[in-house]
C-alpha cells in the first residue's frame, strides 16, 4: 500500500507510470496552482484518492513529475564513443513513447520560484555524470553545450514543432542531430582521426 | 492617451517599454491566472490603472508581452554573411539588457493550451522570413536547427544557468555559438572557401 514505484513491474506499478506521465502533462501545461488532482487522476483513469495513497501529496506527485533521474539515467547508458547516437534515440523514444522531454522539463521548471532547486537536480542527474565521464579540454563548456543542443531538438521538435525536423524521420533525425553530439563528446578521437 | 506604443520614442515609450518587460517576468515565471497587474504594476513603478490606460486588459498585455516582432526584427536585420554572430550578439544583448529570451517564450507558450497559435506567430515572424533569405539545400532543417541551437543557447545560459556557459564572457560566448550557427546560414559559402 502506498509503496509502489515507477521502477516495480506488474500493475502497480503500470498505475504508478500512469499517473505519473498523466501528471508530467498537466504540470506542462498549467501552473502548479492550477492543476487538480482530479484532472490527473482522469487522464490516468484513476481516482484521485488513488493518487493520495500512492504519492501521499500533489507536492509529493509534482516532485516526482518533474523528477529526471530514471530518464537521465537512460540518456546515459551507453559507452561515450556512441552516446551521441544513443542519446538522439533515447531522446525520440521518450518523445514519441511517453510524451515526455526531460530536458524541456528542467526549462520550464527552471523558470518557477524555487527553479535554483530544479535546476540543481537536472546538474546532479545528468550534467555532472556526463561531465565526470568526458575527457579532455573544456569539459564544463562541452557538457553545456550538449545539453544545449538536446533542448533545442526538444524545442524545435515537440514545443514549436517546426516542419523542419518533425518531418523527418526517427533515421534521418539521429543522423542529423546525433554527429554534432558525438563531436562534442568525443572531440579528440575526431581530430585524432584527421591527422 | 492609451495610444503609445513601444516604438514610441519619449516617456510614454519608456513606461510602455517598462510594463512589457515587468510584465514578461512575471508570465514566465507564473500561469496567466496568477499573475496579477498589481505585481506587473509594483515592478514597473506605475499604477495598474496605467496598465489599463495603455493596454486595455491583461489580456492585451500578454499578447503584447508573449509577442516577438521587434524582437525576431532586430535579430535578422543583418546581412547573411555575418548573421550567425549578429544572432547569438542580439540574443546575449536580450538577456543581459531586457531579461527577455524571445526562443525561450515561444517554447513555453507552446505549451499552453492555445500553444499551435504561438507556434504560427513564431513561424510567420522568425522562421519564415529566415527561411526566406536562404539558399542552397534542405532550408527548413537548416532554418530548424538555427532555431534549436538558439533555444538551446538560452536555455542552458538563462534557464538552467550551466556554468560552463554562464561563465564565459559574451566575446567568448558569441565565438562558441556564432561559428555553428553560421554554417548553418551559409554552409555552402564555407564549402567553396574549402576547395
Amino acid at each position: 500500500m502506498g509503496t509502489a514505484h515507477a521502477s516495480d513491474p506488474g500493475e502497480a506499478g503500470d498505475t504508478r507510470r500512469a499517473i505519473v506521465r498523466a501528471a508530467r502533462k498537466h504540470f506542462t501545461q498549467g501552473a502548479f496552482a492550477e492543476v487538480g488532482l482530479r484532472d490527473i487522476a482522469q487522464d490516468a483513469g484513476v481516482s484521485a484518492a488513488l493518487i493520495v495513497k500512492y504519492f501521499g501529496s500533489k507536492e509529493n506527485l509534482f516532485a516526482e513529475a518533474i523528477s529526471f533521474e530514471t530518464e537521465a539515467t537512460a540518456l546515459l547508458d551507453c559507452d561515450l564513443d556512441h552516446l551521441g547516437e544513443h542519446l538522439v534515440r533515447t531522446l525520440l523514444d521518450l518523445h514519441d513513447r511517453a510524451s515526455s522531454d526531460p530536458f524541456l522539463r528542467a526549462v520550464m521548471a527552471a523558470f518557477r520560484p524555487n527553479g535554483t532547486h530544479f535546476s540543481a537536480t537536472f546538474q546532479e542527474h545528468f550534467t555532472e555524470p556526463l561531465a565526470a565521464r568526458l575527457t579532455g579540454p573544456d569539459i564544463p563548456l562541452r557538457t553545456a553545450m550538449i545539453c544545449a543542443q538536446l533542448v533545442g531538438l526538444g524545442a524545435v521538435r515537440v514545443a514549436v514543432k517546426l516542419p523542419g525536423v518533425t518531418d523527418l524521420s526517427p533515421e534521418k533525425t539521429v543522423a542529423t542531430f546525433a554527429p554534432p553530439l558525438q563531436n562534442l563528446i568525443t572531440p579528440h578521437r575526431e581530430s585524432r582521426s584527421q591527422t
